[in-house]
């Protein structure tokens, strides 16, 4: 049945009786791509029944629906044209993990980042009323995604848009364990004896109407009522003033179309608010929505993952954080509803009292970890590098300005891979840079992880350690170490190229040096350690003689390392003679797909570093 | 009365009956220093009598005080030891215009943006408990303050605080009128028959009680039960796990000293919601709030500005979004809460459906332009550069990373003088120049203005257009235009000096070419109008032969454009032979004062320019 679904109007042609049919192949697919693929499963589990209960109310592509996050919106991708390629899902050249407005017309809004669907919603709702026309906006957000305060900025400037719906999908979970005092609120009506009377009623009073004809005209009143007098009288959503209905069985699909079809109606915006399971469907998933949140490729028979785990740059986090912990009673971690991602879980147990998950709320967090500082405690503040964009401001304004000492842990800096470019962490270093006193470390391995962390921690003053998703890369090599700060691999004598890089990119780089010696080309490799600050006169003098000066970045090139370098040497007369080259990433957004590929399209694989090098030094040598 | 108060101690001696004394020669104080020095003024006098409850029931600096915002922190800062000073008040070298915790150490928390105290105050009040600190934390946040996301993210983990107290300071407005679904929910309270009866039990209640002895002990819960049940049973604080005291007159001294040392008894976090005047007790003040917000000079005994204000940038720009918008229906206008600071006052008026405020909500404000711009129409979002750092990440992750075209216009980008470090824009050419996709217009004067917004319109991707605060500076010379995106002027043939430059910099550096030129060495000024993209061949053509090549700007050094362009010109081997000096803002942050002298400060004045090109070209031709 799902291979004969082109577009939404052929969901809409399926009989009710045998929708279950189709829920239950689009469950199917979803297993079977997502254990060949990876990617995000509990939540589009959950999500089957409202997905199908919306292309059939709605008429997409002209009413458009916008996913929260979006990585609840494979099945939408099956219902929307998109079924026939959904095997390539989050591989290179393939469909996105997200909702991409360049991938489908009925891609209303793309995202990857949390909270910013209402106010896209309303945006787009304020431009249809503005040009007459009067399509329907539907926003659909969970309940993780709610504790972020751009979702309440919005909710206080939806009143007023009749055509707006917002769908709070709450499954009571974000990715991890949802927290916060809006999720106890919330948690009043999920399984309450009063939520189930009300599905029982509602179901009771709708199945007895006929939806044809005068008759319904007549009993919509009633209809209304009958909703909305079995609700909670007065709650946050209606303070806010908009029409709530709810809370609903999410999964139970007839029921959600009724209820679409009430809000439709409705001369406010309103908010259905329905309880989803993650995982729905699937036992193992049901079992653990946290594993089948974000995963690899698994066994679709057992639930089991393929890969076993085992380390990472995450877990080396936490366990110098725990160790930190032990010696100092200082040391507070915090997150931003990532406590597993993050590697912080065995923190959160070892030093409940010290640890802290705000939600999803990195303003709120930064300027949190600051006031601890403030009060002499010594905060980390564990985030993936792309959404710590979130907390520029507060960098800048609370930390930096006042030169408290907070530490950010920047996770998953540089490419991310199967993400995609809402997730790549290649703009920490930029914005970092620039804001006056940071200091900020980008080790290669685990070990230095826990040094730079250390040191970062006896600071004065604020600062980051970022480091890449995935595994450390050990060098064969033994480099010359200086302070800490650097470190320095040689490859012949009198170097004709010397490299300057950092983190992750840096084996790749050492292959280069390598590739080039093996040409007869001597190459030297300057690793740094702390990024910034640099000193400049220190690294001009490692270039000296060189014939070319090589900066090579996992990130964007605008006020990255290189630039400064470049530009500074500049200023001060140093390297005048030597050709440079800033290979980093240039006014593009990198796409999806395995982080090797995503190398190679940027020019920064070993290889097409040593053959761009090679083209600029003199052919006396080899 | 006020002089001998030189500590919280002092106020906590004067006896009841004298306080009005007090309030008035504070009022009186406040008038004389803003009317002099300029300053926030209204929000001042509002808050007299819980600033003097405040320091009276709690202590200071043990207990600690977090104002939001900061503007309103002048009592404050006249009842904790510098009142000797406060003639100082926003002058270099002076007291400042908000919190700043190196200024004292009565200030807890630093402040100048929006919604950032109750994270704070969290932040401080959970290193308290950690450490075995039983003091109390007290923040003080504005109903505008409240419609900022990150006040929501933080009142979400306020449950469980005991020792601390958010007082809502609710004077119906933020800085222009209040608004959004928030405030209509707070507006069910205020001034309703309710309030006021409130008001005169609890004060009938209070005034009964003995405020010694055991008496008070078996009153307490009396009073609790009085005041709690006299308010709205439930509501939107109450659904965050906080207990709410309010809404009281919260210019009612006795009154508020009552209930906050009931709220300090309180077993959870509590909210102290009082209304107060904005601009209470100085009759012109209380006329016209939104005048006497932030104000220049004026005289204290007519209420009139001596500056007649007359034209500048904002106006200007106001007055070309009217003129545009009358050719383009698609055009609209989002405001954060400044439509008047904004110049939109007159847009907002002459086409209301066009025009969005959103409340203090910059990063639901870029999404929701965003929105606007996907469905087709033309958003111009108008905010300050330094609180458009707020919306950092939407501008990355919905704006460019999709390609609307959404417009920025950035208001008081550059050096603001006396509001000093939290509101200088000198971040935004760094940060824009990162996002991949972005074009960036730093136009000189009103005319241009017109022109760039007009061309920013007219792109397929996002951009922003950037100018100043205050008025334009017209150029005497007539410079060679270049396709509108750069202006060329010479001062003598064959130049040793190009300067690079842009923006309000333009004429100082204009002035430094012409003192080189009078000293026999001919200069070039390159002012770029459009800084995003830049054609850095044609620039290096414009400054071939050049001894020396100068970047000034007004803002951050890293990322901004001398960076870029000294790096790309020595990856392309361009003007290899010339020295190359940038000159911004390296590592540090402008304090407050006059932006004149604050260019001093930075070594960017026409004559400290002149002098430092002179000291790096050879004295062969003078």
């Amino acid at each position: 049945m799902l291979k004969s679904i082109h577009s939404p109007a052929d969901v809409k042609k399926i009989p009710a009786a045998e929708l279950s049919k189709l829920t239950n192949e689009i469950r199917e697919e979803l297993i079977r791509v997502v254990s060949e693929n990876g990617g995000h499963l509990a939540a589009n589990l959950g999500v089957v029944e409202l997905t199908v209960a919306l292309h059939r109310v709605f008429d997409c592509p002209r009413d458009s629906i916008i996913f929260d996050v979006g990585h609840q919106a494979y099945v939408h991708k099956l219902l929307t044209g998109r079924g026939d390629r959904f095997d390539t899902l989050r591989q290179y050249g393939g469909l996105s993990g997200f909702p991409k407005i360049s991938e489908s017309e009925y891609d209303a809004f793309g995202c990857g980042h949390s909270s910013t669907s209402v106010s896209a919603a309303i945006g787009i709702a304020a431009a249809k009323r503005l040009s007459g026309d009067d399509s329907y906006t539907v926003a659909v957000i969970g309940d993780g995604a709610f504790t972020g305060g751009m979702a309440y900025e919005a909710l206080n400037n939806c009143a007023g848009n009749r055509k707006l719906i917002i769908i709070l999908n709450d499954n009571t979970m974000s990715i991890a364990r949802n927290v916060g005092a809006m999720d106890n609120y919330l948690n009043r009506y999920r399984n309450s004896a009063k939520y189930f009377r009300l599905k029982n009623r509602v179901k009771s009073v709708f199945q007895k109407i006929p939806l044809v004809g005068k008759g319904l005209v007549k009993l919509t009143t009633h209809i209304k009522n009958g909703v909305k007098h079995l609700l909670v009288r007065e709650n946050f959503f209606e303070h806010m003033g908009l029409s709530y209905y709810g809370p609903l069985d999410g999964n139970d699909e007839s029921l959600l179309e009724t209820v679409l079809k009430e809000a439709k109606e409705d001369g406010q915006c309103s908010v259905v608010h329905i309880i989803t399971q993650k995982g729905k469907g699937y036992s193992f998933a049901e079992a653990r929505p946290d594993l089948f949140h974000g995963i690899g490729r698994f066994d679709p028979a057992t639930g089991e993952p393929y890969s076993a785990g085992g380390d990472n740059f995450s877990a080396a986090f936490g366990d110098a954080m725990c160790a930190l912990a032990e010696k100092d009673e200082k040391l507070c971690a915090i997150s931003a509803a990532m406590p597993d991602g993050t590697g912080l879980s065995a923190f959160a147990e070892q030093f409940p009292e010290r640890f802290f998950d705000v939600g999803i709320a990195e303003e709120h967090a930064v300027t949190f970890a600051c006031g601890l500082a403030r009060q002499g405690m010594k905060p980390v503040f564990a985030v993936y590098s792309t959404f710590a964009q979130r907390s520029y401001d507060q960098l800048i304004h609370d930390a930096a300005l006042q030169n408290l000492p907070m530490v950010l842990a920047l996770d998953r800096a540089g490419l991310v891979g199967e993400d995609g470019p809402t997730h790549h962490g290649i703009f920490d270093v930029s914005f970092l840079n620039q804001i006056p006193g940071f200091t900020v470390y980008s080790p290669e391995n685990y070990k230095e992880l826990s040094v730079c962390l250390e040191e970062a921690l006896s600071l004065p003053s604020p600062s980051a350690v970022r480091y890449p998703r995935g595994k450390e890369c050990l060098a064969d090599e033994k480099p010359a170490l200086e302070d800490g700060t650097l470190a320095v691999y040689d490859y012949g004598a009198s170097p004709k190229v010397v490299f300057f890089t950092y983190g992750r990119l840096s084996a790749r780089v050492r292959e280069a040096a390598s590739l080039l010696a093996e040409k007869g080309i001597p190459a030297r490799v300057v690793r740094l350690i702390r990024i910034k600050p640099l000193a400049v006169a220190r690294l001009a003098e490692l270039a000296s003689g060189a014939e070319l000066l090589y900066f090579a970045e996992e990130g964007i090139r605008r006020g990255g390392v290189g630039e400064f370098l470049v530009s500074a040497m500049a200023e001060a007369g140093l390297c005048r003679q030597a050709r440079m080259i800033i290979r980093a990433i240039s006014e593009q957004f990198p796409t999806h797909g395995t982080t090797e590929q995503l190398f190679v399209d940027l020019g920064l694989t070993a290889r097409q570093m040593a053959e761009e090098a090679e083209g600029q030094v003199t052919g006396d040598a080899h």
